[in-house]
């Protein structure tokens, strides 16, 4: 019973195999472009952005376990078998490592970090960047599943005001959930800093544009920790010059690297992370694929799974 | 009854009236440099780096309120008459601002955003600046009194690991304490981010030096909010070039604004911030110097006193 990895590229495949012979040591682990294995003998996929076509090729394909928390890179080959199910990357570590990442957003962005950090690049001291209160901070976070729930959890815990959108009603503590388009309005009005944590679908694709920052409170900030699909550079650049954003922190884009001529990375109110937001170690990731392939062994639930009538 | 203020400038002057004309209408409020005021009617100064000699000219001075929470900037002038109480300025503000901004530091800190800021400068997406999670991070932070106490409370509730050092013991809710030089290196072996606020004491001056340092863990983080002239730059600028010292977000410095051509402004592992850590609104603080003068005419205790004899 073959996995077939391909997270890290090939030399990440030694890691791989000594994690999984702890955790699962009956499975044979070999890398994406082994030319040994048999493709009737590969049963599971870990993978992260596989190449077209290539998921297709394997007829006793069973699982195929992301290595991400997003499946929008494997949804992108059209010929991934439909019957075959996938498993979402939620560790334990990825809503504490998102928490973090967001949290850390939310209080850069209300203390004026981009634009202290624009002013030191020219060994400017402006002692008026002093912000605002985290207290006095309401985000919005879109998104409320694994990922956005950790988050809003713990903004609250720090001392910011918290409020959530999500597609189905929630109860969180501390935090003010708003539902559905219908709700939309609402809820962008009141968010000083917007948090987008939606999974890639057809919905959430290019969701935060022109309009969508029209509707957020003058000054706004906004935290991309979802997918780059999901947010417009044109119009948030043009928002920032405007004043109708004021500020932005992003950790994802449409094309990643970003671009180095791209004028994300030069705005002084920008400040672009490299894809880091919940960056969870191979350890984490391992554990996480054995327990799925465990259980869907053993005809259990599997955690976490792909639907795709609801496309997330 | 006048009360002179030296903080903000000539220009803020009018804000002062206008604030203080509702808290406390039986003041009277002039600038510093007001050459209408006879000395003799001058009791109470609310002040910031007041000129040397002049406090010393008010014969009728009952009360000097700092307009920081620190003294070092009042008692730098050796001919303030030592039989003045001195208040510090600490508001409700004061701890809640200090608490966001440690925070956001130690966030920061933990997830190498000043690396990542620097490869945003040369358009350098590095992936590998992961950062290690909150709740594997120990912060370690000098001082507890109003300021450290509500830093800690707010680190600990925000997901790191948190001990704090002080000179008497203290109690406090998910914080190990430390106490006095006894157990400084214990301290300081466990602080993987190191935070400084403490006073500026004839003690405490100059203790961020390279014997401190070298008892850090390696790559330890600093973060300076107490007072630029705890920390030697030269000996922090040899710990980042070794690596002993990983990252430091600096609020103070010996000479603010920090001069242009300062080394500090241009390491690409320091966040330079300009004195904003704790950055009390006028309103907050003539809330405080109107309690003080209150309390002080009605005999009552006035809280946050200077104690001269333990020196801060
Ligand atoms: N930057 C990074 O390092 C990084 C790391 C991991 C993940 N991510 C991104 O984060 C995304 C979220 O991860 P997750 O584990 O939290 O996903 P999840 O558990 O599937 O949660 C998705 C949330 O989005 C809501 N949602 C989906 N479509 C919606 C719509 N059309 N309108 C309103 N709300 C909608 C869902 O609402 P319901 O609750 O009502 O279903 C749910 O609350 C991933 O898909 C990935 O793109 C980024
Ligand atoms: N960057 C900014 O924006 C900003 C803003 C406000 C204040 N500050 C700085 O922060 C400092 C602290 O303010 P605070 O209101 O928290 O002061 P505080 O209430 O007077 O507390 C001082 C703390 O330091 C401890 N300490 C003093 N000397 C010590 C020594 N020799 N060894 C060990 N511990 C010692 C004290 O120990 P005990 O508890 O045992 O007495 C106390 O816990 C101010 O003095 C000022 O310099 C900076």
């Amino acid at each position: 019973m073959v996995l077939l990895i391909k997270s890290g590229g090939a030399e990440a495949i030694p890691e791989w195999q000594s994690l999984l012979a702890e955790l699962a040591p009956d499975l044979v682990v070999r890398g994406w472009d082994d030319p040994t294995v048999a493709p009737d003998r590969v049963r599971y996929a870990l993978v992260w952005e596989p190449n077209a076509g290539r998921l297709a090729q394997f007829q006793n394909l069973e699982l195929i376990v992301s290595s991400a928390a997003g499946v929008d890179h494997i949804l992108a080959d059209a010929t991934v078998p439909r019957h075959v199910p996938i498993v979402r990357m939620v560790t334990g570590e990825t809503g504490e490592r998102m928490a973090d990442f967001v949290t850390m957003a939310a209080y850069a962005l209300s203390r004026d970090l981009p634009r202290i950090v624009a002013a030191q690049r020219e060994q400017r001291w402006d002692a008026s960047l002093t912000g605002r209160m985290a207290s006095e901070t309401t985000v919005g976070i879109m998104g409320l599943g694994e990922l956005g729930r950790a988050s809003a959890t713990r903004l609250a815990a720090s001392g910011f005001q918290v409020i959530g959108w999500a597609r189905s009603p929630k109860s969180l503590d501390r935090v003010q959930c708003y539902v559905g388009r219908g709700e939309f309005d609402a809820f962008l009005s009141r968010s000083q800093i917007l948090v987008n944590l939606l999974p890639d679908t057809d919905e959430t694709r290019g969701i935060v544009d022109a309009s969508l920052l029209a509707r957020l409170p003058h000054g706004a900030a906004i935290v991309n920790a979802g997918r780059g699909s999901q947010l417009d550079p044109a119009a948030l650049l043009a928002a920032l010059d405007t004043g109708q954003v004021g500020s932005a922190m992003l950790d994802v884009f449409d094309v990643e690297p970003l671009p180095a001529n791209h004028p994300l990375w030069r705005h002084p109110n920008v400040i672009v992370t490299p894809h880091v937001a919940s960056a969870v170690s191979r350890r984490a990731k391992a554990r996480q694929a054995a327990a799925a392939i465990a259980a869907h062994r053993a005809g259990m639930p599997v955690p976490h799974l792909y639907e795709r009538e609801r496309g997330y």
